[in-house]
């Protein structure tokens, strides 16, 4: 599989932000021809300007009725959209469709509708920034992080074989998974705490408007907390309503955890509390020194975002 | 006030960690004589031999009752226990006593029942750092960091005036509150999002155990949401178990919270979820731009940690 690479000749990327644009940029020096979809024309002139794509126009046709490879960068529900709705009668056969959406269920459903001969797998790279925009496009950002693949019923031995190659070409590790069970672990790894987030700081915004010291005494454990409830609401709306029964099942289940805190807490037993904080405190020590410092190193610019 | 500027003769800091060192280091230039205690004899060795103190010791009795200015930089039951079982019969009259526990009231209570005579002020700096311990004390965390200060039964006019003369003198920003206020405060913006994040990693863990993906994709949004869970477990006890009654009032708000988000994601009223996270977002931005991004400008060095 390494030994050979990925090219291809003509590479349509649709959705020139952060995470296309960046695709774009790794994927230079490995394709004849990049075009680029986006409707936002100061998008497409600095995507030309800056050589990240050789030309860009706001007609999905137009952008990969060529392309032997396609990447969707668009939010979860503009790509569900873009498959049910048009993409399949514009696609050569043969052509990969991969797409960079954060929840896999609903958009590899749509990919497995999609016509016979369209090599279509649901694609997630855990990795983003703070910025967005294709300003902010930077192809290292996918260095070492994991590229999630999810199989869909277009997703023949070597449709596989051609994602697999993509994702090694931009650095990232690939782990193949079925779409199900990536929605379930995103829903706790990421939209868990999002909510949570978002719900931590509607609960001090409240107190705070009797008080202001609320936010004037406000430090570094309210920020780390509060990062994610800054996170792009729309975008932050389509994943969740594209994740809801994932989503719902780990609330349900930190419910019963806060509870029993809560229990440990307001009763006074005051060990049994520190019996319940430690493995979580050993928990988060065991992440860090196994998975994510292992994966830090060598790629410090490599902050991850909101967006993962 | 700020014109005759702190000064003392001889200062006795009890406890010399992160904290306690850090204050020693900041009014090095501002005392004759500096004297630490601490139970543990390799910490006192490096205090003593860089020059942090001028003696050290494990007798709180020795330590304090030469002193002019003591700072109690313990734990917080520590402290309540210093200030309930022997301090007050060691401690010169007129002495300045501040402690800088990071919850009040329990703290300013046993403070008024010290000895008529002794001035004592309860006190919290709103800072701290990833690292803790005696080798990565520095006066610089300090600096324009807020500083609470909580008066109680012994806390004279003139007392007032030199424990904000002393927190001019590290460079903070004294913020004068009633201690049930204080500890309302950070029950919303330290203890609920401690209490959060290790019930939100206990979710994952419990998830994590029967499929292991969930520790190699979790990014960014975990990191930040999961790092306050690492807090040192038996600090945070003494904290949440001296401020029970806020940290649940604060809990049952969340849940409020919580609970209406939850239930605009599950009916499926996409734009009501939308409606609910936009102001959380909103009011994140505002605070980073209002409070963190000011404070932060020129202190760099300063990455609150989960101590404050």
């Amino acid at each position: 599989m390494s030994s050979s690479g990925f090219k291809t000749n003509h590479l349509a990327v649709v959705g020139l932000g952060l995470m296309g644009g960046g695709i774009a940029m790794a994927m230079r020096d490995r394709c004849k021809t990049i075009t680029g979809m986006d409707l936002n024309p100061q998008t497409r002139d600095y995507a030309v300007k800056n050589g990240i794509v050789d030309h860009a126009t706001d007609d999905l046709r137009e952008a990969v009725n060529e392309a032997d490879t396609v990447i969707l960068a668009a939010p979860v529900r503009v790509i569900t959209e873009i498959l049910r709705m048009r993409i399949g009668t514009y696609l050569r056969s043969n052509t990969l469709l991969i797409d960079i959406g954060s929840t896999k269920h609903d958009i590899c459903e749509a990919m497995g509708r999609l016509p016979v001969g369209v090599g279509a797998v649901g694609g997630h790279p855990m990795t983003g920034k703070e910025n967005s925009g294709i300003e902010a496009a930077d192809p290292t950002i996918y260095y070492g992080r994991p590229f999630v693949l999810c199989r869909t019923r277009r997703t023949t031995p070597a449709t596989r074989d051609r994602a697999l190659r993509f994702v090694e070409a931009l650095g990232a590790e690939a782990i193949e998974m079925e779409a199900e069970r990536h929605d379930r672990i995103v829903a706790g790894i990421s939209h868990l705490p999002y909510i949570l987030s978002a719900s931590m700081v509607a609960t001090v915004a409240k107190e705070a408007q009797t008080d202001e010291a609320f936010w004037q005494l406000a430090a570094g454990g309210f920020r780390d907390m509060s990062r994610l409830a800054a996170s792009d609401i729309k975008m932050m709306g389509d994943i969740l309503s594209t994740n809801t029964r994932a989503v719902a099942t780990l609330l349900a289940m930190f419910r019963v955890q806060l509870a029993q805190l809560e229990t440990m807490l307001i009763s006074g037993e005051h060990d049994k509390l520190l019996e319940m904080l430690m493995p979580a405190r050993e928990a988060r020590l065991d992440w860090v020194e196994n998975y994510e410092q292992k994966r830090s190193n060598g790629h410090t610019n490599n902050k991850t975002g909101a967006s993962s």
